[in-house]
């Protein structure tokens, strides 16, 4: 088992990136291909008490910057730490890869260089939420494909389900289409359609659900458009951000509340582990020819040990394989 | 100044909405018309300490339930307490009207029965959100109009910024689009159009905002389609409502939590005040010809008391007009 790492893509790369991969290594036993400036791999390596047996450096000269426009940048920038490390996959010298850097370039370069798998028409981001169950929730698309047909939203759904069937270990994870109510007849005509087709499938279709419901984990799994995906992780990120000021300000607004905090400390933390989106590592692409995980570009290194771990995970259950069934069930006419 | 309530809409009605509105004619000196099944809201005014002077009660004999399908219902019950509140309107017997019953419904009925503001195309409901500043930001529109078109959403920006000038003494707010990334490029082309129509208009457009700008308070008014909007507005309940029962669990799991959570009680009353949405009680709909203020299904009696004050506030500044000669001002070639 061989992961291909980005190591020069997220907020705090390199360091981060190769320390998140080499505890992986260590954890797990996987063997990690780091991909990126050779020399900048080392320094940062010899930091960490050299280059452990595990990990081997792939030599890739250019970097892809995070808001660098996605198409472009792939075309051009060909020695690209994201090009060469998704070329291990193609080639066969790696099982899966990892990238917390520009997610565009990096669904982009995916979908371009390893094709779709057969029948799936276009690649869609699962994110997993936390819910007030002890299951998240997986929603997808979180932005890959933001100008989604109906049959789409029905693809990523027949995915969704036997990914979530077998990293989540859950028998039968149930599917819910966000709209804007409850009742089949809301929403717009794409939704409708979708609604449709997600009613006459093979899969545990249970309605519409509403935003409010994610966070319930009312249904397992949660299916939308691209851009109302990107949408909801946005305001999930802002929601919880503004609730940490919040409550972080007033607990310091007083002595009595300083006093108190220090009581609360332990409860605290384990609430924000609530919401910490490093306990599920990264955001697996659904749908291209590979295993592919994208991270947050903030990743810490111990989300980027955990994005290894379901990368492995992946891979031992071969998903894409179960993925494939699921999707040659559907049927488009209903 | 009058103002016409529902007094037979929302999760509590017909108590706490009679409760409000009481409430808010003695605190503000207006008078309110309640309207609906007289028995039950002579009933309720009984209950505290009789009729006064500044209410009075009109008649309607039907009530149009929470879910009932929008369309439909104004349709066949023509006798309801939406309908009868929104003909006071229309005849100049009432300055501005409330509701906190069936949302889809109020919105139907205000646009049929008032009509919309001349050059105006469509309604959108402005939804108050909090942020980590001292002041708001306006999201429109949070589900009105789900086949929006982009000239609908110019508008809503022209409407949304007079109305924030005057309701919230800001002297020139601005406006940001909701989108996927911060760069021009980003979207669907729904939105990019949108974007040329914003940047070319008279408006303080300050460019794309993303989903976790809102409660940074980024622009002062954010601009979306109502099905992202209606979206947006239903995941930030969902992730306040998942945070206080997370917070609860863990405050509560233990003897030293229980005993530091007296100590930070006061200022936990204060950050869960953050996140009241009954201090704004209720979301206009800009664009019909009337003040129509759309509060939330489980409203409080200071919800619906605030909601009146907003009400008061919007006749008082004459934000009709000021939203109106906004529109004005637009020019939709670019």
């Amino acid at each position: 088992m061989k992961i291909a790492v980005d190591a020069m893509g997220g907020d705090y790369a390199p360091k981060v990136v190769i320390e998140g991969a080499v505890a992986a290594s260590k954890e797990y036993g996987c063997r990690i291909a780091l991909v990126g400036i050779r020399e900048r791999i080392e320094e940062e390596l010899q930091k960490i008490g050299g280059c452990p047996e595990a990990i081997e450096i792939v030599h890739a000269s250019e970097i892809i910057q995070m808001n660098e426009p996605a198409a472009l940048s792939i075309r051009k920038k060909r020695d690209s730490s994201i090009i060469r490390a998704l070329e291990l996959i193609k080639q066969q010298k790696a099982d899966a890869f990892f990238s917390a850097g520009n997610t565009g370039a990096g669904v982009c370069a995916a979908t371009l260089g390893l094709g779709m798998l057969s029948e799936v028409e276009r690649p869609g981001i699962a994110i997993i939420m936390p819910t007030v169950k002890k299951t998240p929730t997986l929603i997808i698309d979180a932005g890959a494909n933001i100008d989604a047909k109906p049959t789409h939203l029905l693809q990523y759904a027949a995915m969704a389900q036997a990914y979530y069937r077998h990293i989540f270990n859950c028998d039968n994870p149930s599917v819910g289409l966000l709209n804007i109510g409850e009742e089949e007849a809301k929403g717009t005509d794409f939704v409708k359609e979708t609604y449709r087709l997600l009613e006459s499938s093979h899969l545990n279709f249970q309605g519409n659900v509403e935003g409010k419901d994610v966070f319930k984990g009312k249904t397992e799994i949660v299916i939308c458009d691209g851009f109302v995906g990107n949408v909801t992780l946005k305001v999930s990120e802002g929601v919880a951000e503004a609730f940490g000021v919040l409550l972080k300000r007033e607990l310091t607004s007083s002595l009595m509340a300083k006093i108190g905090s220090l009581f609360v400390y332990p409860a605290l933390r384990r609430f924000k582990k609530n919401f910490d989106y490093s306990e599920y590592g990264g955001a697996p692409l659904l749908g291209v020819n590979g295993i592919v995980i994208i991270g947050h570009g903030r990743s810490s290194a111990k989300a980027i040990k955990n994005a290894i771990r379901v990368a492995i995970k992946e891979v031992e259950n071969n998903v894409n394989q179960k993925m494939l069934e699921s999707v040659r069930k559907l049927t488009y006419n209903v």
